[in-house]
């Protein structure tokens, strides 16, 4: 299993629609990709315009070459892209130890 | 339930040493802690030396005031601390949504 981390930061003020907005796009475009295990939308409390997605894959590539390479991932841009400050900086990690 | 994460970047070539250290500091030390609730350790696939360390606390206030006031805070940072290339960015989140 691997954690892709996506770290964005929206335009102020617009965070009731994107609440909306990404729910909308991990449900309805994301969650329907090969590899796709599951998600979590975290929002911050410092820093009310930054939002941390995780989402699971059953392995790497069916997110960075899979994904991102099918029509999906425009698909996914259209629907949150617009409420971006700034490119996401999306980095992946493995699990190295958990409890709880 | 908040989600405090840690983005910890390490000097190069002490990932082994390190991997050893954090999972003893938290299971040691921040476990103990009270309103603790859970721990993940995730490991950077892009970026190798960079740990994301996500800690689950029954409310924000536990880790905030209880846990970097109390002597723990000092034992935890004097059982990592030495590996950090920089001061880790810590902030705190909730969860907005979830599946899988």
């Amino acid at each position: 299993m691997i954690l892709e981390l996506a770290d964005i930061r929206i335009h102020p003020g617009r965070q009731a629609e994107f609440d909306a907005a990404i729910v909308n796009g991990v449900e309805s475009v994301i969650s329907q990709a090969k590899g796709f295990r599951g998600y979590k939308v975290n929002k911050g409390v410092e820093s009310p315009e930054r939002y941390v997605l995780m989402i699971f894959w059953e392995a790497l590539e069916y997110h960075t070459v899979d994904f991102r390479q099918s029509p999906a991932f425009q698909q996914w841009r259209a629907i949150v892209g617009g409420f971006f400050a700034a490119p996401p900086t999306v980095e992946h990690f493995t699990l190295l130890k958990k409890s709880g």
